[in-house]
């Protein structure tokens, strides 16, 4: 099997290899300029904070389907322990053992690999098994922090939440422009939100994950255009699973992270967001969206947040 | 052994159990009103973004001298496995173990009890073995963004980094208050630099814990007088460690964490910062620390960011 | 809701706290005198050894079902890792999470309470969450080697596995004693087969677990008066799920492991064995089940063998 | 560099690939017959059973110097949790992350490759980021119960314990042959002493590693002549450390895994061992060390034991 020449037409035109150097590890985060964030910082009204992460459980949205990507673990390891001798002040401590992918979540660059290459046109061998990606990897990622847009396509095409055929189109997004008001623009962090998450919020974990709406793979290019920082939305596969181009499996992906360089985010809660945006009439805010930095590793939790 | 008459009488002046109601179980994060954001998003000057948390990875801050309070353990369960078939696009997915409160961190309101008492009253056993913290986890507090303030105690006091037996005093932070040319005020978050971080960052982990400079005792009262919303700083213990009083360990966690119901950070690397902030003369920024909502968790992992 | 009178009828007969002593963390255990497995060794003819433990892998026997029992996630933290230079002798290495309860396992004494009690009277609050069970810690059981028999109920009553809602009772036992040919005695290991593992071996993780043929609450009775001193079966809940008496969950559990003291064993598969017992039509060997020595646990995965 | 024309000499030598055919994953555990069995069994005198195994617990062998190799970290997940209600049996469960070559383990065949083959001729890449060995892995070796023989080395040298820079040569091998009073033979385990776990055993950690006694490079031959199914000892890397030749690191490690297919054991306490022995001047014994059968791992717990 190979990938379908469709892929590398649009691989052709979105490709950012070089574009900010050849030792480039963070690609369209480059785009999120001091200036960007000023602006961002402007957008700022009412003061509002929404927090865009679903909380970190054990179950929490893998059903298991993906070998490995486990959903958190949480256990205590003191409880009240009065470490200096009894009637002292006590500690309480807890781990954690978890998918870096399993929750809500930015994928690295070094996510995915095509024809044995990453980003940049490094080759896919630079994540190893003892030290992770030794190039690309989300620690590379400083901050995200920039003007994040809200393209709330299920409310622009009038829906509840989008069919799990539904692949978002460019169409689509400027539906949702339209709606917001307000045009994408370089260095923006887009939020595309499908509804879909209401499928796990409502208690089915396998019916979230499949069929899902997401990203169509003509997407990227529309991206691209615009010179969007990172992409963020509410399912688990992040682009439309199953794919609308038969055999092209992860192909936005593919497309996303390698070609353009630019952060995916996925179980993203845009709920809470779209009746805020709604409220308002204002789809543009301040987001801050820090990777955790983890070394070496090929994506994060976050813990993303709207201020409007 | 029980603790000293002097810690009862300053936990009587700045309790504030009752003062958000009974159910409370954020503390002084109430006073992160939407007026604080919106003034904290009006502080931003040049857009630029300073991280401030360390890498996570397995040589990281901690030395093993807590039980259970581990390093991110990092492992890859995939690396570019063609999921789908081969010639597909190549998937990387990757796993951790860390302890809570290993790295650069957030205690929840509940990481320290005394007298079988936690924060707004509740029994301590409100923590338990299966689920972790009923009442004040660290998924409780939904979003941390506000007015970040550097309280730069080093540079201050005229010093690369404080002692080991250096207490942090309400002089201190009024001395760099005067440094920074702005007051703290409620709904702040302050971040005191004392500059022991750098003893990690050169290589000495265990020096880095022991002795450190931290927060005197009596910080507690200057905090709560200016309704300060979260402290955190760059050091392991946050407070002086060991501690001014005699057998008054972890005395200004009880006080902060138990008594006031405010957020504790740990392990915050303010190196680049501080250096940002001298350039600028400029210490108070626009500061997003949102914790992981880990549920029932008390302490969690964050990844702050100042924007400038 | 408290026990029903029944239990404590029962709890009252096979009772053995203070038998060997108020100090005492192995019970039955101390039955494996030095004879007994000089006897056990006689019992080898062939030197056949019969491996019992199932795989160890994420697709495990959980399904999920039990909080926080999660099968086991192994990971490679090094392949083929040059360690000392090009060219010279690669390392792999590899990490596991799991719960110790997850797969072919021991319970330890201190598995379950009742009434606030462990084995020997001990107050249940000797299992505490910064070093598990103080008292009667898997790590006590220092070595379990001894006369295996297998009674395979399932074969006895002509049926290739019992129904889901099949207790094993005494009857039973003395019906596969029969056709062992040969009676259970003081310290014997007493593997109880029914046929349940099929259902998992088949791939019906929930159809294992829910219902499940396993032994009555009348057996514990029987096993104190032969004086074994551990027994393992081959399904996920080690007694009949949901309980013969209603209400009366883990009744064998509290009895075997509170009242007695014995060790029981789960998720054995006894398969192979059957067929090789039924081959010779000899049912008593030497089995080697040695729990893995982890410090204040209350469970322990473990490999049993038989040599026939 | 490259490893040196004596390693490869040796190397010929002691080579077993296809000796079992092209399809073997167990190497020299081929040798352990029914027969070997058989007489095994019969060597029991006593019923004295010695385990080999240290406690699992987070302050173990490990100091940190191997990357990702950590000591166990247990935690409890539920505490006396009531299942069912108010007032039912109450239940205990736990769960563990540890580096499975971190305590006293078997190492696989695949543990080590060299020139990019493993055991059995297969290519190193045998051992994948996904799944592990999938040639060779510890699931593989479903049983090991053999005749054990101690060679108590160090006291048949008249030593407590070895110096850190005493290779054990061949020569020491048949004086405690000689001090046993038996001649190794075809499908034994055998056991050398050198009493470095004393150093372990007495807090000190990183004296344990190194510099450690260990097996000469010369005694794979020794092995090989004799046909040991297996050999294990009481030392942190098996083989003398640093080593004794020049940049030949790991060179035991080569010989035996990869060229002869022999399991390794490591950080094995045959101290209480080496006292029964000594008591009774019999060094032969029925052993049971059955690895934990983690689906494609590289190495395992194990918790031995001798039968004397």
């Amino acid at each position: 099997m190979s990938l379908p020449a469709e892929f590398h037409e649009i691989a052709k035109r979105v490709n950012n290899w070089g574009r900010w150097g050849a030792d480039d590890e963070i690609g369209t985060l480059n785009l999120i300029t001091d200036e960007v964030v000023r602006e961002a910082a402007a957008t700022v009204r009412s003061g509002r904070r929404v927090p865009l992460a679903l909380p970190l459980k054990q179950d929490g949205v893998q059903s298991g389907m993906i070998p490995g990507r486990v959903n958190p673990l949480h256990a205590m390891v003191q409880i009240n322990q009065e470490l200096f001798g009894p009637g002292t002040v006590a500690c309480s401590d807890d781990i954690v053992t978890m998918g870096l992918q399993a929750a809500t979540h930015w994928d690295a660059l070094t996510h995915v690999s095509h024809s044995g290459r990453i980003y940049n046109g490094r080759p896919a061998t630079a994540v190893t098994p003892h030290g992770g990606a030794e190039f690309g990897g989300i620690d590379k990622a400083r901050h995200v922090v920039s003007r994040g847009v809200l393209l709330d396509v299920a409310r622009a095409l009038g829906r509840d939440r989008l069919d799990g055929g539904h692949a978002v189109t460019p169409e689509d997004l400027e539906a949702a422009e339209d709606l917001a008001g307000t045009r994408v623009r370089a260095g923006d962090v887009v939020l595309v939100r499908t509804g879909q998450i209401q499928v796990y919020l409502a208690g089915d974990r396998e019916g979230y994950g499949y069929p899902s709406p997401g990203l169509s793979v003509r997407t990227p290019e529309w991206f691209h255009a615009r010179d969007v920082a990172a992409v963020a939305d509410d399912t688990l596969t992040f682009e439309i699973f199953p794919p609308e181009i038969e055999d092209l499996w992860l192909g936005v992906h593919a497309l996303d992270l390698v070609e353009m360089g630019m952060l995916q985010g996925q179980n993203w809660n845009l709920e809470e967001l779209s009746t805020a945006c709604g409220e308002t009439g204002r789809y543009a805010f301040l987001l801050s969206a820090m990777p955790e930095p983890f070394v070496g590793a090929t994506g994060t939790p976050v813990a993303p947040v709207a201020v409007l």
